[in-house]
């Protein structure tokens, strides 16, 4: 079955978290994981232990943390929308520190949203089950086919 | 004070529910309505009767359908999306015909998110205060003097 979620995390914590408000709410069930901006790249561009998959199937919603190792958020998501082949795939950018500059410079690469992570526990867990419900259900993501023809 | 939302929407039925929707749900109160694309572009690059406004006090969200009169969504879109001090603002696009070449050339273009509309009365209700609560109070926006900058 396709991915619906690529969740790209560093933060055993927040991964936990995220992963708990997803299932709980039924939102999402096929989530893939990505614990650094290599390992996010190499699912997204099938490459690496992810090249059996197909380019043409993308998941609904990237949720990507900023600060990764290896690779930051700020780089994936420029690869991801410079590239048109991935261009349409949905990208929410999550983080724990808000600074402006950053919000701005998501926009500027092209993010389609950008939510910081509240702190308290039930907090968290609403702005998860908020944004995963209003981008799997309410937003149109472009079919597999068209986004890499 | 400032507008909170950029309601372009030209048919009055779909207006009025979506009024309706955003206002019960008190997810926004600060609503400019602008009916065709002309009157849309003026008002977000301060022309016509807007000329009083300043380009970098802009909405946290434009909700923008498709057929307009005068100049169509696409168009809308494209000078938003293509002139640096706008390209931040987020636009979602809501339309009642969901043609993937349409979904496919609005997120080429850099649309934040595309929904379609409902048909149905409650179901159309619930997706616009998901929407308005979504974009309002889980996304965050670039600060009106960041986007101009």
């Amino acid at each position: 079955m396709d991915v619906e979620i690529l969740l790209v995390e560093d933060d055993p914590n927040d991964l936990d978290l995220t992963l708990r408000a997803l299932r709980r709410k039924n939102v999402a069930q096929r989530i893939e994981i990505a614990r650094d901006g290599v390992e996010a790249l190499d699912f997204i561009f099938c490459q690496g232990e992810h090249q059996q998959r197909s380019i043409e199937q993308q998941p609904k919603l990237i949720m990507l943390d900023l600060k990764l190792p290896r690779v930051d958020g700020i780089q994936v998501l420029k690869k991801i929308k410079e590239d048109s082949r991935t261009q349409s795939i949905p990208v929410v950018v999550l983080t724990s520190s808000a600074e402006e500059r950053d919000i701005r410079s998501t926009y500027e690469l092209g993010v389609n949203s950008f939510v910081t992570k509240p702190v308290d526990f039930q907090a968290f867990t609403d702005t998860i089950s908020q944004l995963a419900g209003y981008w799997l259900q309410v937003n149109q993501a472009p079919r597999a086919s068209w986004i890499a023809s």
